[in-house]
C-alpha cells in the first residue's frame, strides 16, 4: 500500500470544496500528506493569465476519517482567475523540492499539460452528477407493434430468429423494428438496473438502420413513432424522474437530408455554403469518404445557427445530446472550428442541457474548453479495462481501431493509462465523461472479457472508479459481439436462454451499489495499489471511505492495516484477500 | 549505452526529409529501428481532421554512417492534413506492440499531447535555422559618447567604478549611459565568438534604464543615439551578413506613452478601449500591479492593429523580435486572444521576420499555431541546466520564480526535463527557441555554476544540443550576477581583471564548434547515456554522427563500441572518459 504514502489531492469536494467556482472567486484547496512522505511545506503554483504565481498553503485542522487518519492537511487559497486555471502543488520535502500534478508526484519539471485545472466554465447540469446512462440502440431495443410501410431500402429481419449481419452488403440496412413505444415498456427494466438516463443512438428519419444518415433533423422518424412516440417516451421517463438524451451529427448529415439535397442541386442555393464542395469537380467532402454522409462546413453561419436550433428544438422531451464524432466536427485540412462550435451550442443549449462528445481515441485537447461537458472515454477507460482483462482465446483485428488486436496489459499499465488520461482533463471533465465497457460501436464487453467473471470484473471498475457509466443495452444479459454491427443485437426479451441471469443480478447490485454510495459518485481517487493482477484504491469523501480491490488472478493477500468492513463480495477484516477474479468493496470503519 | 537499443524517431530532417511541407503534402517518415529492439512491424497514427489513420510502414534502404549501421529503417508516407498533423508509430515487437512518441518508448497508451507533430504553417525564415543569438543590454554595453542631457529619473553611474544596484531604491533608475553606437564599435568581438544575431533589449524611449515601460514606440530612444543610430547599428551588422532583433512589449506599455496618456485623460478617446479601465473606479489592470505598466487590451482593433504596425514598421533596420511576456500577451480573465495575437503579428511581419517569444514557465502550449517561432526555452532548457550544474555554495532564493532556490538534481531528472518539454512542441518550434544559460532577467550561469569549468559545461551543452544558442553579453567574460538587474553589468572593456579570457576562449570554441559542425545545428537528437553525473548524446544526420558526452563528475569510463575521432577535448578512441568536469565531442568514424 505504497500509494497511501504520497501527498494527494484531485478535484473532488474533498480536496476542491468549492465544485462551481464562479470566475474571479477565491477558492480553498486541500492536500493531503501522510507524515511519511516527509512534507515540510507546500506552496500552490497557479497560472493567472498566462504566468505562474505562488500561494504558501499552511498545515490546517480537518478530521477525515478513513485511511491517514494522522495525515497533514495543507490548506491554501487560489483565485480562479481564468475560465480554467491550471495548478499543482511545491513540495518541500526530507528528500528535496517535488511537483505534484494531476499525472502524480515528480521530482523533475515538467510541462503544465498534466497541471490540476480549476474549472470556472458554467457547470454542467446538476442531475448529470449522479448519472447512469442506458444506452439504447432503437432498431434492437424493443417493438411496440409490428411495422407497416417498410421502407425500400430496409431489408427486414425477424427479431428472435435472424442472426444479425455484422459486415459487408446488409449490414446496414437489416431492419428489426424497434421503435419508441417498444422503448417504453421495458423502462422497469432500465431503471432495475439502477440506470436514470436513456441515451437513444438516432432517431432521425435516415436510410439506414443507424440513422447517422439523417435526411432530417425536423422530425422523428415515423418507423420509430414519430415525434408523439418520442414525446410518449420523454414523459413517461420524466415521470419516473429519469432524463432522456439523443444523438446527433454535428459533423455531417445524410445525403438525403434537405439541407444537402438543396446544396447539390444548385451551385447558387444558400445551402450550398453548409457543405465542402469542390469548386471545380462539385465533388464534396465527406466522413471517411462515404458519400452519404456530407460533412458539414462550419465556415457556414448557416450551419452554426442550423444545428444550434437542432439541438434546441428538441428540448423539452430530449435532455441533452450525445453528439456523433465530436472529435471531428469544425476539423477539416486548415479549418479548426472544433471548440467553437462546441461552446457555441453549448450556449445555445443552456444551463440544464447535458453535451457529451463522442471521442474514439483522446478528447483531452477539446474539454475543458466550455463546450463538451464530457467524452465518451474509450481512450482513458474502455481500453485499458479491455487491455487488462481481455480472455485469453479474444481474436479481433483490432483495439477500437488501433490496428494488431486487443493487447494484453498489466496493472501497471493499466493504471499508467487511467492516471494519464484523467491527468490531461479536468476532474469534472472526467467524472462527466461517459465510462463505458463497450458500445454500439464496438464488440461487446462479454466477448472481450470472454468470461462472466471478468466480465463483472470489468463492470465492477465502471461502477466505482469516477466518471459516468454508460451501459450498452443488452450487455446486463452478457450478449456478445465482435464488432459495433454484431454488437447490435436484438433484445433478448424472448428468448431466456440468451439471458445470463446472473450477469443481470451482477448489474443491478453494483450499478446499485454506486446509486447507494455517494463515495462512489463523488468521493475522490486515491490509488493504493497496482500489481500486475491487483488494482486497489479507495474512493473518499469527508464522511466515508470506501476501498475497491479488483483482482484478475488470484495473488498474496494485501494487509491494508485498518478494519474494513465488507460492502460488496468482501467479508470483514483489515486485508485484502488473493481470490480472483473478484471485485470487492468495503467501508473503511477505524 | 542502452538506449541505441530503442527505436527512435524525431522530427530532423534525418528522419523527415521535408521539413517544410505545404499543407497537404505528402511527407515521408523514417524510424530507425536496432535489432536488439526486436521490432517486427510499424505503422504510423496520424491524426486527421481530429480522427487517427493508420499508415503501414515497411523497411527500405538506407545507408547511414555512424552508430548502428545495422539498425533497420523504416519507412512510412502519411499526408500533412492539418497545419499542424500529430503522428506517432505503433511498433509491433516481441514483446509486444509499444508507442513511440516524443516522450520515448511506452507500452500502455497515452493521450496525444506528446505526439510528433507535422508543422505547415508558414516556416521561420531560413536564417533562423544557423543563427547564434547574442543579447544586449543597451545601457550596459557600450558607450560611444558621454551622455548629454540626462533625463530628470536618471540616477548617473560609473561604468568602471559603481556597482550595479541589485534592487531597491534605483535599480531602474541607475544609469550608465550605454548606446547603439557603442555597439557598433564592439561587432568584431560579437562576431568572433561566433554570433551572427544581435538582440537587444527595448531601445524606445522611457523612464528606466530597462525601457520596458516605452514611451512610444515610434522612435528610438535619443539616449541611445535616436533612429539614426539604430540605422548605422543595422547596416554595420547587414554588412556583416548578421542580424538584428528588437524587443517588444505587446502586453503592455509605459504609463508615459502616447496610448495611454490620451486614453488615461479622456474617457471618450478612442484610445480608452486599447486597456483594461475600471468603468467605476477608472482604475486599470498593468502587469503584475505595476501601474507604471498598463496592460493592453486585445479585444480593441486599435492594440492589434497598432501593434502590428509598430512591429513592420522597424523591419529593415531589425530582422525581427523579441516578444516580452508573449505569455500574458491578450490574456486576463475571461479574454484569451493570445494564439491570435501571436498569428496576427506573425502574418503581418511577413516570412522574413523572427518572432520569439518570453516564456518564463511553458511555451508549449503556445506554440506550432502559427504564432511564435519559439520561445526563450527556459523551462525546457535553463532551468534542468542549472539543476544539474548548480554550484555547491549557491544560494538564491528562487529558481527562475519557483520559490525555494534553485534545486540539485542528478542526470536522469534533468534528461527527464529536457525530453519532456521537448516532446511537448515540434521539432522545429524546438530548434527555432532560444536555449539560454542566462539573460537580463537572471543571475548569470557563471554564479549558478560556481566555476569555470561547470559553466563551461553547461554551455557546452548549449553549444551541442538542438535549440538556438543565446548568449548574455558579459557571460562569455565570466562576469556574475545574483538576478536580472545584478547581472546588467557594464561591459568589463575597460577592465582587463574582469575578463576570463580563458571562459572567452572557450566561447569563442564551443559555439565556433556548433558553427562548423552542421550536425550540431541539423542533426537528430538520440539520447544514449544518463547517469546522476553523465549525459551522452548523438547529433545525428544522413552524413555524420556526432557524439557528445558531458560530466559533471568523474566515473567509470563508458565504451561505446565503434570509433570515434575526437572534434572538441576528446582523444579518439571507442570509449567515453571519466574525466570530470568535462565536455567531450567525438566525430564516428566507422
Amino acid at each position: 500500500m505504497r500509494y497511501v504514502e504520497e501527498p494527494h489531492h484531485d478535484g473532488s469536494a474533498l480536496y476542491v470544496p468549492d465544485q462551481e467556482p464562479a470566475l474571479g472567486a477565491r477558492v480553498t484547496l486541500w492536500l493531503r500528506a501522510p507524515r511519511a512522505a516527509g512534507v515540510t511545506g507546500v506552496r500552490v503554483r497557479a497560472v493567472h493569465d498566462g504566468e505562474p504565481r505562488y500561494a504558501e498553503a499552511a498545515p490546517a485542522a480537518r478530521r477525515v476519517p478513513g485511511l491517514g487518519r494522522g495525515d497533514v492537511w495543507w490548506r491554501a487559497e487560489i483565485t480562479a482567475v481564468n475560465p480554467v486555471t491550471p495548478y499543482r502543488f511545491l513540495l518541500a520535502t526530507g528528500r528535496g523540492q517535488a511537483w505534484l500534478t494531476a499525472a502524480g508526484l515528480v521530482r523533475h519539471d515538467v510541462t503544465d499539460a498534466t497541471d490540476f485545472r480549476l474549472v470556472c466554465h458554467e457547470p454542467p447540469p446538476r442531475w448529470m452528477r449522479d448519472s447512469i446512462v442506458y444506452q439504447i440502440f432503437p432498431d434492437r431495443f424493443e417493438r411496440s407493434r409490428p411495422t407497416r410501410d417498410l421502407p425500400d431500402w430496409a431489408l427486414p429481419r425477424d427479431w428472435d430468429a435472424d442472426p444479425v449481419i455484422p459486415s459487408g452488403p446488409g449490414t446496414a440496412e437489416q431492419f428489426y423494428g424497434g421503435d419508441l413505444d417498444g422503448v417504453v415498456r421495458r423502462l422497469d427494466h432500465v431503471e432495475s438496473l439502477g440506470a436514470d438516463t436513456v441515451y437513444l443512438t438516432p432517431i432521425f428519419p435516415a436510410r439506414s438502420n443507424h440513422r447517422y444518415d439523417a435526411a432530417t433533423f425536423d422530425r422523428v422518424d415515423p418507423l420509430l413513432g414519430g415525434d408523439a412516440a418520442l414525446h410518449r417516451l420523454a414523459d413517461a421517463l420524466h415521470a419516473r424522474g429519469m432524463r432522456l438524451l439523443g444523438d446527433v451529427t454535428t459533423n455531417h448529415c445524410g445525403d438525403t437530408h434537405e439541407w444537402f439535397t438543396a446544396a447539390v442541386s444548385d451551385v447558387d442555393a444558400p445551402e450550398r455554403e453548409m457543405f465542402y464542395f469542390d469548386p471545380d469537380t462539385g465533388d464534396y467532402e465527406s466522413w471517411w469518404g462515404v458519400k452519404t454522409l456530407p460533412k458539414l462546413n462550419w465556415n457556414s453561419p448557416r450551419v452554426r445557427e442550423g444545428m444550434a436550433a437542432v439541438l434546441t428544438r428538441w428540448l423539452g422531451p430530449l435532455d441533452g445530446w450525445r453528439v456523433d464524432v465530436a472529435n471531428m466536427t469544425g476539423r477539416r485540412g486548415a479549418d479548426d472550428h472544433a471548440h467553437d462550435a462546441a461552446a457555441y451550442l453549448r450556449a445555445a443549449l443552456g444551463p440544464d442541457a447535458a453535451l457529451i462528445a463522442e471521442h474514439n481515441h483522446d478528447a483531452s485537447g477539446d474539454l475543458d474548453r466550455g463546450g463538451w461537458h464530457g467524452t465518451m472515454n474509450y481512450g482513458g477507460f474502455t481500453r485499458p479495462v479491455w487491455a487488462w482483462l481481455r480472455g485469453p482465446d479474444l481474436d479481433l483485428d483490432h483495439f477500437l481501431g488501433v490496428p494488431g488486436g486487443v493487447p494484453e496489459r498489466d496493472g501497471h499499465a493499466t493504471l499508467a493509462t487511467f492516471t494519464t488520461f484523467a491527468a490531461h482533463m479536468s476532474w469534472r471533465s472526467l467524472v462527466h465523461s461517459w465510462q463505458l465497457l463497450d458500445s454500439h460501436d464496438s464488440p461487446r464487453i462479454r466477448t472481450v472479457t470472454g468470461s462472466r467473471e471478468r466480465h463483472l470484473l470489468a463492470l465492477g471498475l465502471q461502477a466505482t472508479l469516477p466518471g459516468t457509466p454508460m451501459v450498452f443495452a443488452g450487455s446486463e444479459f452478457g450478449l456478445t459481439g465482435v464488432n459495433g454491427e454484431h454488437s447490435r443485437t436484438p433484445m433478448p426479451w424472448n428468448r431466456p436462454a440468451d439471458q445470463d441471469l446472473s450477469t443481470l443480478a451482477g448489474y443491478r447490485a453494483l450499478l446499485g451499489l454506486r446509486r447507494a454510495e455517494p463515495a462512489l459518485r463523488h468521493g475522490g481517487l486515491r490509488w493504493l495499489h497496482a500489481d500486475a493482477d491487483c488494482l486497489v484504491f479507495a474512493r473518499e469523501t469527508e464522511e466515508e471511505t470506501l476501498v475497491v480491490a479488483a483482482r484478475r488472478a488470484p495473488g498474496e493477500p494485501l494487509p491494508v492495516g485498518v478494519r474494513m468492513e465488507g460492502v460488496h463480495d468482501a467479508a470483514d477484516g483489515d486485508e485484502i484477500p488473493g481470490d480472483a477474479p473478484s471485485l470487492s468493496v468495503w467501508r473503511v470503519t477505524h
